[in-house]
């Protein structure tokens, strides 16, 4: 059987600890590794913070098939990801030619000074890869197996898009959510045992909250459709023993 | 200068990391620390894995002040999080003699019966503090400097209301609770209107149950006196004019 691929997930920034800025890119991601067949195992959200961040970036690294960062790769004085990611690999951080170029084109061609401020945004660990930037041209990058993306969402999402073709997915889950009427203290016996009956499966009870009380969604999830089935089957059977 | 309390938050759910949820807890704490003058400086996300939530428990609670824990307290055979916390203080993990009281009486009310799944949400370590639920009794709990939470959004909140006046701040925050008999459909409204008229304060809506039906408490929060005062004027106000 192949290792199931696995990812970590390292949101960066001041605003998402502050409520500032409520993050949208730990679950857009979480959805593309689902899809993709990784499984994302760990999200962390640090400040931008040298210390933490390169923290961070070795636990997760060391432990995951891959990492993700969002966020701290503009060009201002607070944007530290780059010097940190450089940091935490033991590696220069260096001004990329390529990214210079692509910079230097862009600003030319709209008639914008290119500026130190600007020219910050083509730095990052020397021997590092570009992740093309369609959005707005500053390109993100990959040493080792960290990927480094931006904070704003549409461009994380752009690059993110780069960066899915280049993984090594594994085998797709197959998942069934089931609406339940009831409230897990109606089901919580029952549905222990039908998850001891079907040990391959991994069955989710996610409790709702609406003007009718509680119910919830119970999701089954295996690799091969006909796991997912048998124990689908047992669940339905519950449900309907309890409407009586 | 007095040291600033600083926090960390864990958010624990198979369904945060597969993207089938997105987390509404951690933007929501995160204004919340905020406004309590506390430092947010991490969040983890977890999977419902007893090692990872020992490990990521045991390593933010000897470097924060405070750790609040979002899921995974339920009634269903999913729900590690007290047996996990538990065994990150090396304490037994027990049925919690008042927690048993109020689910027994709650349930005794409601006519329903106290099973061994709806006991289990009594489950916590030994030594522990209730944390109230006013929404659906089944309480969190305090051990040590980690807050044990719901995950489902309208109860994280109701529980961290309790909570917030037991932490403390960088500088109080001042708060009052209004009941109100009617429901978040009948006020929503309004009640935007007024948090927007009063930008200075946090106006929170807990839903809750009883046997009069649907109500909801209403808890203002500030630094001043002052302020809180004015915002609840225009909440009574607004209750007021809704009862004719």
């Amino acid at each position: 059987m192949t290792q199931q691929p696995t990812a970590a997930m390292l949101a960066i920034g001041d605003e998402l600890l502050s409520g500032r800025t409520k993050d949208k890119n730990i679950g857009y991601l979480a959805d593309a590794m689902t899809l993709a067949a990784i499984e994302l195992k760990e999200v962390r959200i640090v400040a931008d913070d040298q210390e933490a961040i390169v923290e961070a970036v070795n636990a997760l690294r060391a432990r995951y098939t891959y990492v993700f960062t969002s966020g701290g790769i503009g060009g201002t004085h607070d944007d530290i990801t780059a010097d940190s990611v450089s940091a935490a690999f033991g590696l220069p951080c260096i001004y990329n030619d390529e990214a210079i170029k692509r910079l230097a084109e862009n600003y030319a061609r709209r008639g914008i000074e290119f500026n130190e401020s600007r020219r910050r945004m083509a730095r990052m660990p020397e021997g590092a890869a570009l992740i093309d930037n369609p959005v707005s041209t500053a390109p993100g990058f990959v040493i080792g197996n960290v990927h480094v993306m931006a904070g704003v969402p549409q461009v994380f999402q752009a690059m993110l898009a780069n960066v899915i073709p280049t993984l090594q997915g594994g085998v797709a889950i197959i998942s069934e959510a089931i609406d339940c009427p009831f409230g897990e203290g109606d089901i919580g016996t029952e549905l222990a045992a039908i998850q001891k009956a079907h040990p391959h499966t991994s069955i989710g009870s996610y409790p709702r909250f609406s003007d009718k009380g509680f119910n919830t969604q119970l999701v089954v999830r295996a690799r091969e459709r006909a796991l997912v089935d048998a124990a689908a089957i047992d669940i339905r059977a519950m449900i309907a023993a309890l409407q009586g």
